[in-house]
């Protein structure tokens, strides 16, 4: 905001907090419909009416069934960032970089508040932005990029902020979990029920985003930096999708206890030169059935925190969807109202100030504890379950459990073989790595092995 | 706080906030506990150092494992809101009147900021304390006196504050959630599992205001208040216990698909004057077995909260415990010196200013529509079965599940008859009120009838 306007501002409790829109999809649109529906009780909250003064979007003749005609029409967005008559910028554009970064920047520059559902924006320019926003004193908040309308990042921030966090995890991305979910109720294929995803606009177009685990690393990452006081470093989330889940290895799941669910999960630890270390993952775990994350079916997010003084905390609800992701834009729009109201303008977007982030080394996986399913797919010949044993024994893997399944009951999941599924005791992940080493090349195997974690308590 | 300190600390980023603490049970401690185990940690969330100056309790030779003597000591309790070395009064000592309340009316009065983990003299004295907390410009906050260490307050004051919330309900007493748990798992009796769950300290030994409903009904009254920007009132929540739930009561609900949960829940309606009314009511539910809150099990406390903008969000944690309870006091703390950073002392505590909430006239529970669990106990002679039904049909009841019991299968509900219990289809419940007048005075009913709500989705 720029000085001008915040002395006007500080003069009396009621001038209103101006609001500019970059972005009118079904997010913006949501913004809009929720700002108007909801108007008196968003001004007795804010302690002063929130009003949008401008907006901007790549087509200005689309129907987006919102009248638009009060506001203000920039085509060029980035023109929002210097208006006289605008408080609080909302980036709705999405995308890491490109124009979306250009007005984050510029309105940050400008003295205007920032709010963003932009996860790849912060994930990647997080730090940047804050550090500028910090120096211009005004407020960076992105509640929406994390989990939709589950108020996340507020938990973090604030409600646990107490607590030493041992250890965030969740379901972050709603697309692979409504397939995961699907596929489990339906015993269908992971292709057929992203295309029917696709159909039902649950999943995009180009869906790599979602289901390589990009979007919920982007998330992840977000969340590891208010709950660890580390800087933010995405590039060292171990990511691994959901694709080359198969019907037959969510039933082998099934039949050992267990649901299949992409997680995101990050937890710190102690290096050898004593330092706190990082380690962040977002891949396809095994959820044993009494975990609270066992119940979160179809579209929905869910966080857990662990505390050293709360305990276990869960955080639940809708993770995207243009009305909860809306709610989560709004809240921080009235955080920022209220805190003008005092001159309490902009506080630290990351908990802490961003000098003081940790730059936290990454962890590495291999010196990890843990129990691991393991699935083959191999030739259907005498000799190969030995082999696969073998490797098992020699590496230093304890099998806990067991199942083959010959060409027949083979639930779809390779034309090519038979599944051999396994679930280790607890290990050092390193030791998995190195049978499957054992293991690389052998004819006996007919895909790569497929190694999926269990979410341990 | 003073003027004189209010100015000393905001000449630098640096003066520790300084905390009175009375009280020294269990949460008393963990406070202490964890002001020192995270002190580095929270020094750096809240901008500043958090340090225990004075703590006062009834007996001050009591081992306590912590160490008092950093501390000072007073006495009298009261005395620690006129000391200079103090900022914030934190008040863990219980009772909606007596010290408690005397303490933080003058805490609040001398200008201190108060946190508090009391329930009781919110529900009753709330509306009083966060007046004057107004008009002094200080901190009134009180996350911890609602379901423990989890944020819900601040969920719903700043989370979900860009909705209209629909309805609230949830899970806000440990102790009932614990018994009915335990019931459902062992099979036993009301008076047994109590019984143990006061051996093991999860019930206190006089357990009136939790397995009454009473406990749950301070929260709910203040969760409303900030929901509904309504003012508290706590005397017209519809409330009832768990004493009259049977281990029949238990296994029946769970032949027809539900568990039974003692339920905190609100939701607004319109009067016939047009104006807004509030309903509150802490009643045993039956849950259906696909609803968020079927698998919270334990001491386990949960919240739902429908926002209409947000859909259905769930914020689940440990409702009691030393650490929990200590992790939302010590938030609140957080937040006060975060204000203080930049001037921003005081807000709402109630989200929007006592001045503005709104008087709602109680909602009558008769108009409501929902199905019911109707349990009788009934003479094993003929035509009882006929007069229960005609009651029924009289008063426009339908009946969408009966089952009768004889004495053999009668788990332990009744020395004195059989069991009948019904499932109504959806339905007024002030017809349910109507068959059971109608058979008010039978003696072919050998105990009162009990009623338990069926949780709608």
């Amino acid at each position: 905001m720029s000085d001008l306007t915040n002395a006007a501002v500080a003069s009396t409790r009621c001038p209103p907090l101006r609001i500019a829109l970059a972005g009118l999809g079904a997010v913006g649109a949501g913004v809009i419909r929720l700002v108007e529906t909801n108007a008196e009780l968003i001004a007795r909250r804010a302690g002063r009416p929130v009003i949008i003064t401008a907006v901007s979007a790549r087509d200005r003749a689309k129907n987006r069934n919102v009248d638009l005609s009060p506001f203000a029409w920039e085509d060029d967005m980035t023109a929002m960032a210097a208006r006289d008559d605008v408080d609080v910028v909302v980036e709705l554009v999405g995308g890491a970089d490109g124009p979306a970064l250009t007005l984050a920047r510029n309105a940050i520059t400008h003295g205007k508040a920032l709010v963003t559902a932009n996860k790849a924006m912060i994930a990647h320019h997080g730090m940047e932005l804050a550090r500028v926003a910090e120096q211009k004193g005004v407020a960076l908040r992105f509640e929406a990029a994390v989990a939709g309308g589950i108020p996340v990042i507020k938990a973090l921030r604030e409600g646990a902020a107490a607590n030493k966090v041992e250890r965030i995890y969740g379901i972050l991305n709603g697309t692979c979990n409504y397939i995961l979910s699907t596929m489990e109720d339906t015993g269908r294929s992971f292709a057929d029920v992203l295309d029917e995803a696709q159909q039902k606009g649950y999943a995009e177009a180009d869906p790599t985003f979602d289901i390589e685990g990009t979007d919920a690393a982007h998330k992840l990452s977000i969340l590891s930096a208010i709950a660890f006081g580390s800087q933010i470093d995405f590039a060292s989330v171990d990511t691994s999708g959901i694709s080359r889940i198969s019907a037959a290895d969510i039933a082998e799941a099934e039949a050992l206890g267990y649901i299949i669910r992409l997680i995101g999960m990050a937890e710190s630890d102690v290096g050898p030169d004593g330092k706190a270390r990082l380690f962040q993952r977002v891949q396809p775990h095994l959820v044993p059935r009494d975990n609270l994350l066992a119940h979160v079916d179809g579209a929905t997010n869910a966080v857990v925190v662990e505390g050293n003084f709360s305990g276990r905390l869960l955080f639940q609800g809708a993770g995207a969807g243009d009305g909860p992701t809306a709610s989560a834009v709004v809240a921080d729009i009235i955080d920022i109202a209220r805190g003008m109201d005092t001159g309490f303008e902009a506080d630290m977007s990351f908990s802490i100030s961003v000098a003081e982030l940790e730059a936290m080394a990454p962890a590495p996986s291999g010196h990890r504890s843990g129990r691991s399913y393991i699935r083959f797919i191999v030739a259907d010949r005498p000799g190969v379950l030995a082999e696969i044993a073998a490797a098992m024994r020699d590496a230093g893997v304890s099998i806990e459990s067991l199942i083959q399944k010959g060409h027949a009951s083979n639930e779809g999941a390779a034309e090519d073989g038979v599944l051999v599924a396994m679930v280790t005791h607890e290990g050092p992940e390193e030791a998995v790595g190195k049978a499957l080493a054992l293991l690389d090349g052998s004819t006996s195997l007919t895909q790569p092995p497929l190694v999926l974690h269990i979410l341990n308590d």
